[in-house]
């Protein structure tokens, strides 16, 4: 009979019997514990390496943590400095068990390694790529055994690494007898969900690199990452190279169809544009965008059509149906990328006609339907997003801003660039003005130039509402008149407000808004609140547990200006939390974690799309929500901000 | 309780009992019958004909038979002409149950229909093809609804015939909006393995096509097929294009490793050759090639290397291993084939470095390893391919017969060309030869006029064999001496056989025999006679039950002088059979059948290749072979056909 032996594995705790001979390596798969391998148990990678705590019966002396294991050999001992080899360290692929042992395996050797974002929450995510990579040592063919190169591949992947029925890119196909040879029969193999051989290279390489892109309407934002470890290794972000065809997606949705290579030509110019982000990023770290075996792109609707070539004419026009909402697997090649020539894109699905990949993005980055509490996800855009709900039920709408947040269509308005006014207070008594500028620490009091250009869309959310704080404008939008300061004036066009003096300008003449510039954002921001509202509504809910601001945008706005402005109902300040571009975070986590794909898949399909311009009440609404912060509802959480005359309303 | 009658399908004779009100389409179903439907059961195409034999109980009086069925519905009717409605014809996708029924399913009925097909054995294929259509009708996408068009193509996919997990191919999507609007949201989806949506057009298409081709390395063969029905449409053939590239497998190779765009000359010249095939043969039936949906390859290892654009190298030189085994299915647009866009191509699996997919198509389309006798498969090419075995176990190999069997490297000859001999008969006594020549029903001494060129491979080997029969040749092939006949003549190049005169030919000269060629088919078939023998030992076997001559060459070579000749060892001459170009009917059949496909596989994997060369004893066998019909064997069944100083020895 073949004896049995004790091995606990630390820190997991898990342990078991385990027949004398077999390795740390095949006793940590029997208890289910999870140790990194790349060479296929080969001692040529060096990653499995565990620490012996004890030998459980220390009757032999000093280093009697090993009396219970097969002797160290040479070729570990090229992986341990001294330290560790006195430490106890061995390889669990070589090691064999011959009495009871604890061990302890490092962060570093377990396989399944968790890393860890900062956000509104720490998420983290759990390392389970679509890319893996595979080291295996071949026995070359002879005339006696001449089996092609391929089935010599697959026996050996699926001896080694259980990996059966497998399937090889072609275009890797055509090279592999090349690089089999080249490594002289020693490769690495990357797999692509446990089902296609996507790349082979000669010898041992034990990274691989993917891509996560966000395509914004006006920005696209690329990270690379190390699938193996999870790491960030750099980004890039770049103008989405479309905004010359139309600032937004109509105006790209009108090109398409109005111009007969409209969409050709847009198709092209996003994929130029993620290959030269790809070509950055990669520079960064030394690397070529060849090395990239694994991409996953969000976006909005019209950005996931026109990035797939699709006609997004349907888009376009009620009733919006998009071509499909499923996520995508491609060929990066069949696409345009200049990725490595195996690669799959995959492309996050999109839930309804206005709400796209970014939008799972979010929601696969913030879980709501994991949690119990009632959210309200706000993606800021050149569209507004809306997700409400919980683990219960979650739905999803949009309503069309329009661009005053982006500070388009305003007489001063800009983007987020220097010399833009991103931050504004006003006193309440003298109505003086106060600004900060972006580029510039201090506020405008403390420079000698100060040079501001215009207002970008954070700079409009603070203007107004601190306007409205301090009396400036009145509930319904209307200038206050009478009031005792220079700053608010009317000239012919009608009433307003100087931000920013001449000589503290770099344009020569006073920032202003005007009652048109006030209008412009209580058509966007009622849109938004009637949004939000409709959907509470619909839920049967009167109260928001927690607000998410997503998008750039969404992180550079004061969450309080926006309350008090009335862009959403009542919250409690703390429980507003700005994540950035959750949307980039969700195709981050796509490419770390295949199950995240899953799961953007399930909720695509499980959230409800909901039409709100259609909805019973909606003018009457939307005339409501055109208020600051709203006709009638109330808001708990502002009472100590608004001065009484207000929040007493 | 829900009342259920008892329905009996003929002629199959399946029964059961139904419940009342099911369609007779739900009772197949229920019991196993197959009925062809193209519309999903909406009784649009008409495809479900049944005919009613009994309402089992007859006191109805005249049309008892529809006594227990629903009434016939006037969308029913548009189907039949008088006659079939008075036959009792109903579709059985419309028609319900209400009391005990007998019907018949006539042959256009049903779905898994049989094709024959003529060869050594009648081998029926089951109709059961990779790509099948379905017809769905969606409902129109509203504002309530706007559920993405894929996805509403995929519900309906799967509420009307079971179709779940599918995919869609990436260019197909691409024109899925349009295609679904053009025919008013209905439409005829082609699936493929129960996988992927590979064509979508608008409204009913009943027909899809498929191409089965055969890339021989001289001659390239396709077949164009109705994949419903498996009717042969129309086939083409032409001379593999890479002919100017190398004559044979070894020179082809050779000018892909020596030339630096080699592989991709050659690739380029076979991609556009199956184009013209694709263009000629869709043609002659009022198609494009763009009406292609499915295409199978056959073809040996280098040609099959070729195709695919892997590079020839390691099949070159020993150990000779192939890239891959396995069977391939590749996009045809990603070869360059220009078939339907979505098309797939399914490259069927090679055995061994020299034996390829074109002898796994002569495998699945004679099936030895479904046969108790011991079967012997003679693929004569430029290489010659043998098999051996029974289901017990089958090995292959293969053998250099060089080119003699097809006239080149010979004096007179040429290939199977009008003015070539192609039969040869000698009188014993006169030595007098008769002979007929391709292009003309008559022998030579029947003809005014002959204006024979040359002599080709049967007719080699008709000369040969008749030339020993008659005396002419001795057992080891040298000329008899002294022989009362002109036709035996020595010049300064050696001895040499007039076959015919100068005034029988259209070149001006006597067309002849040497001596040197005689030598050229003794190392040919001696080396195909020695690959059969030491297969033979292999297997532990000394008599051959069956032997199949596969290949074009294989079809016009006369049997009788095949063995005289001893092309291979002794069989009853009723048990030799030419079937062809069994590489393109296996081509065919794996077209028509996706369950031959898996059949490739496994027995692409179960055929042992044994390396003949390398085999103990090969030299002096080789030596012995090179006698007619062998050195020492004996041929029981040449008994009554040589004279007895022959048949003796």
């Amino acid at each position: 009979m073949v004896q049995e032996h004790l091995v606990i594995f630390q820190p997991s705790g898990s342990r078991g019997y385990i027949k004398e001979g077999d390795t740390l390596k095949e006793a940590s798969r029997q208890l289910g514990v999870d140790i990194e391998t790349i060479c296929g148990e080969k001692a040529t990678c060096g990653k499995c390496k565990v620490r012996i705590e004890e030998g459980f019966f220390e009757r032999y002396g000093v280093d009697s943590r090993m009396e219970h294991l097969s002797p160290i050999e040479g070729r570990e001992k090229k992986f341990f400095d001294k330290h560790e080899e006195l430490a106890g360290h061995r390889l669990a692929c070589v090691t064999r068990v011959y009495g009871d042992v604890l061990l302890f395996v490092p962060e570093e050797s377990r396989a399944g390694k968790q890393v860890v974002r900062k956000s509104a929450r720490d998420i983290p995510i759990e390392i389970n790529p679509a890319v893996r990579k595979y080291y295996v040592e071949l026995t070359p063919a002879t005339l006696e055994d001449s089996l092609g190169d391929w089935e010599r591949l697959q026996d050996e992947l699926k001896a080694r690494f259980q990996l059966s029925n497998l399937t090889i890119d072609y275009q890797v196909l055509l090279g592999m007898q090349e690089v089999i040879r080249e490594g002289d029969w020693r490769l690495t193999v990357a797999v692509w969900m446990d089902r296609e051989v996507i790349k082979i290279e000669p010898g041992l390489q034990e990274h691989s690199y993917g891509l996560a892109v966000d395509i914004g309407t006006t920005t696209v934002a690329g990270y690379l990452c190390e699938l193996r470890t999870g790491e960030l290794l750099a980004t890039e972000s770049m103008m989405n190279p479309q905004v010359s065809f139309g600032e937004d997606v109509m105006s790209r949705i009108t090109y398409a169809i109005t111009n007969e290579d409209g969409l050709d030509r847009m198709n092209s110019a996003i994929i130029e544009g993620l290959n030269s982000i790809a070509r950055g990023i990669t520079a960064q770290v030394d690397l070529t965008p060849g090395d990239i075996c694994d991409v996953t792109i969000v976006g909005n609707t019209a950005m996931h059509h026109i990035f797939l070539n699709i006609y997004p004419e349907y888009l376009g026009k009620a009733p919006f149906p998009p071509a499909l909402h499923a996520s995508l697997d491609l060929k990066g090649r069949d696409l345009g990328l200049e990725v490595s020539a195996g690669a799959y894109v995959h492309v996050l699905p999109i839930e309804a006609g206005f709400v796209g990949a970014d939008n799972v993005g979010v929601l696969i980055a913030e879980e709501p339907y994991n949690q119990d509490e009632m959210v309200l996800i706000i993606d800021i855009g050149t569209n507004g997003e809306l997700v409400l709900g919980n683990r219960e039920k979650l739905i999803s709408s949009s309503c069309a801003t329009g661009p005053a947040f982006e500070g388009a269509h305003m007489q001063y308005g800009m983007r987020a660039a220097p010399g833009a006014i991103e931050k504004i207070k006003i006193d309440a008594e003298t109505k003086e003005v106060f600004f900060k500028i972006i580029g510039k620490e201090e506020w405008n009091t403390e420079l000698e130039e100060v040079n501001a250009k215009g207002i970008c869309g954070s700079g409009i959310i603070d203007a107004v509402a601190n306007m409205f704080r301090a009396g400036v404008l009145q509930k319904n939008g209307r200038f206050s008149k009478d009031l005792d300061t220079a700053r608010l004036r009317v000239d012919e066009e009608g009433p307003e407000f100087v931000i920013a003096w001449s000589n503290e300008t770099s344009i020569g003449k006073d920032i202003t808004i005007s009652l048109a510039d006030v209008r412009g954002v209580q058509l966007a921001k009622g849109a938004m609140y009637t949004g939000a509202k409709l959907m509470m509504r619909r839920l049967g809910t009167d109260k928001l547990d927690k607000v998410i601001l997503a998008g750039a945008f969404g992180s550079y706005i004061d969450k309080e200006s926006a309350m008090i402005m009335g862009l959403f109902p009542d919250c409690d300040l703390e429980n507003i939390y700005a994540v950035g571009n959750a949307a980039g975070d969700g195709a981050r986590m796509a490419l770390l974690n295949r199950e995240k794909r899953v799961e953007a898949n399930q909720i695509a399909r499980e959230v409800e799309y909901v039409e709100l311009t259609v909805e019973e009440g909606f003018e009457r609404d939307f005339a409501e929500a055109m208020y600051f912060p709203h006709m009638k509802d109330r808001f708990p959480h502002l009472k100590d901000l608004l001065p009484e005359r207000v929040s007493r309303s």
